[in-house]
């Protein structure tokens, strides 16, 4: 009758929504205090000030009809051109307008960049851990997802088994840093490396691999020394997938761009293949009133100082109660070994304690949980005695 | 190399959106006041006072995190009760929140419920003439669309037409009232004729027939006497897609919805796949602030009167030109015989006016042009000497 597959992910929400769901079905039940959901990240700090700001000034300068009118499908020229100008200050590339194209978010971003990319039975590979919603994407433009093993102890790609991953069904390679769920960031000899082995296996194979490079964390790092570098600048063939949801806390708002580099081979006819996916999909334009709030506060952030609170607060905590985790450098993400070997079981033991967190296999890695620190530093302060109660459970203090 | 289909439809924009780019850079050249486009649905009304009044008042009193967050991602569950609520009052079909799901306005909604619907081969029927772009999210579903003729004189359905092109492969009708591009509105009369025979089609075949209801001119109608009922009262496996694009002048923030009957065959399982879809495409939730407005401002409408004055001024000049036109109803475009065999040629006369029409061939009937009157009365005064220019080329005028 319907379409099974669609019904399938539709009744059966991904793991972190489902949560989600839970979690304010809980919380009606228990009291909103007492449900401590680290399942999503939806950010817990305010947009920065220029956001309110800029939308007073554009209702109140700008005439209805040309405010909320459709702009062009690729988003308003004069949003791209200050967009583009940014991104080339910023990260040392040179981009103009006319190589970006606005989005409703990174989950469009991403949907639209594989279906223009994609033909049937062409494979994507993720390396793990990696947001399960990939796959997902992926799929819906007719490919394949191959997941290829990080390092287990960096969570830094496993170069080697991407080289034997490669295979001339290979249409791209898809990286996230600083990553969800690791919060790991990757550093220039990381993407250099990468650029080599791609640059290697698209002369061997004759045919593009592409670096699809999705960085809705992009300035979601805290400490001085970290700087996430730029991948057009190691590889020519680089799609950026941006979203402005975690940058300036509106990820209800969905608006995000894709930036096809002006290098890569046939840039002009990739960017209409973009075009024309975005077309497809029923994305008509990204929305009209955020595209030139995100103009007009791109570059800006919203307080990460809460993030960095967070993150030290409960890394050190967690670490000190005997649990393992991996540093996050960005992101607000903090991945955590599960404390025994089946991390669904550990993710129900801790929802004993109604701490809700998300079980690492869904991120493509056994034994881990996804812990999102972007809630109130208060509630981190009220979960850590629960975390250490759910430690003493597996006699991890020492 | 990339999706060689992807890169076409981006690189062949729709003429629609080609003559809405060229106006753009016509208006370079010679003055916005020289250049008279009728291509595009770009409302020329502004939203109501109840939209800027709606997004002050979310600013004073949501906070940022919960205003501008993730919406679960069928939308809002108060917006949803809300908007349920009217439809019910408004249209007399009981619906709740639950059987609506928040879109990215009326592309989102199609695209969406076709890719729930579809199995690859099925075939969606659409009367003609029909907006183009119902092919590309037709075809995005991997299904097929179907085109069946109108009744020539009164581009009402010709019901023995479909009944000659509904197979087992018709998976559903796609209506559109008040149409684009005619502005017909169906009556009761016509869905009551329509849903007897999916009806008895859908029992030959023992296979449901979706009726999809593309409803985003739903308000737009100027004489008190037209009523545009509600599909859902006459066929129960039907599926409205709704868009606030043009009711509230909203085009460019992407809101509607889609509204899956509960006395449809399995409604909660359509329902799931609804959301499946959504999932799949990339739409993680529709715009977070303007679902709010939408719920707030559900059932007002921009100022219509000037639709109204638009389509009187143009229909009565015209006709009294020598132009055959189809009297509109409702939407706010005018669809007009081409006053040579070949549309396309009478476009390009008219252009010599800086006269922007759309060929109608576009829409799937030959010898038509449409005119969008959704511009400033000034503007449509303004080309009538041209038009009336136009005809005496064509010896129209008696």
């Amino acid at each position: 009758m319907m379409n099974e597959k669609m019904y399938a992910l539709g009744s059966k929400r991904s793991t972190i929504r489902e949560i989600f769901e839970y979690a304010k079905m809980r919380a009606v039940e228990i009291g909103k205090e007492n449900v401590f959901d680290f399942s999503i990240g939806n950010p817990s700090v305010p947009a920065p000030a220029c956001v309110h700001a800029t939308i007073k000034k554009l209702l109140s300068e700008i005439p209805s009809v040309e405010l909320h009118g459709y702009t062009s499908a690729q988003g308003g020229k004069d949003v791209r051109d200050t967009i583009a100008a940014n991104f080339t200050r910023r990260f040392g590339v040179a981009l103009s307008g006319d190589d970006l194209y606005m989005t409703c978010g990174a989950a469009a971003s991403l949907t639209i960049t594989f279906k223009a990319l994609a033909n049937a039975g062409d494979e994507f590979i993720v390396f793990a851990p990696f947001f399960p919603e990939y796959r997902v994407f992926i799929e819906n433009a007719g490919a394949k997802l191959v997941a290829v093993a990080s390092d287990e102890r960096t969570l830094l790609p496993d170069f080697e088994a991407l080289e034997r991953a490669i295979t001339p069904k290979t249409k791209g390679v898809l990286i996230n840093s600083p990553n969800n769920p690791s919060g790991v960031v990757y550093g220039e000899q990381t993407l250099q490396t990468l650029a080599e082995i791609l640059k290697a296996k698209s002369e061997e194979y004759g045919e593009t691999i592409y670096l699809i490079s999705d960085e809705p964390y992009r300035e979601l790092v805290y400490d001085a020394k970290t700087i996430v570098p730029c991948p057009m600048k190691f590889y020519a063939d680089t799609i950026v997938c941006y979203s402005y949801s975690k940058s300036l806390s509106l990820p209800g708002e969905r608006v995000g761009y894709i930036a096809v580099s002006p290098k890569a081979r046939e840039a002009k006819k990739l960017y209409a293949a973009v075009c024309g996916a975005g077309r497809s999909l029923g994305f008509v334009c990204a929305p009209a009133l955020f595209q030139r709030v995100a103009a007009s506060c791109d570059g800006q952030t919203a307080d990460l100082s809460v993030y960095r609170k967070n993150r030290d607060l409960l890394y050190n905590a967690l670490t000190a109660y005997g649990f393992t985790c991996i540093h996050p450098d960005g992101a607000f993400y903090l991945f955590m070994k599960s404390a025994e070997a089946d991390a669904a079981t550990f993710c129900e033991r801790a929802k004993k304690y109604e701490l809700l967190l998300v079980n690492g296999e869904d991120f493509g890695a056994k034994g881990f949980v996804r812990i999102a620190y972007c809630v109130e530093t208060e509630r981190i302060e009220r979960a850590l005695p629960l975390f250490k109660k759910l430690a003493e459970e597996y006699s991890l203090i020492k």
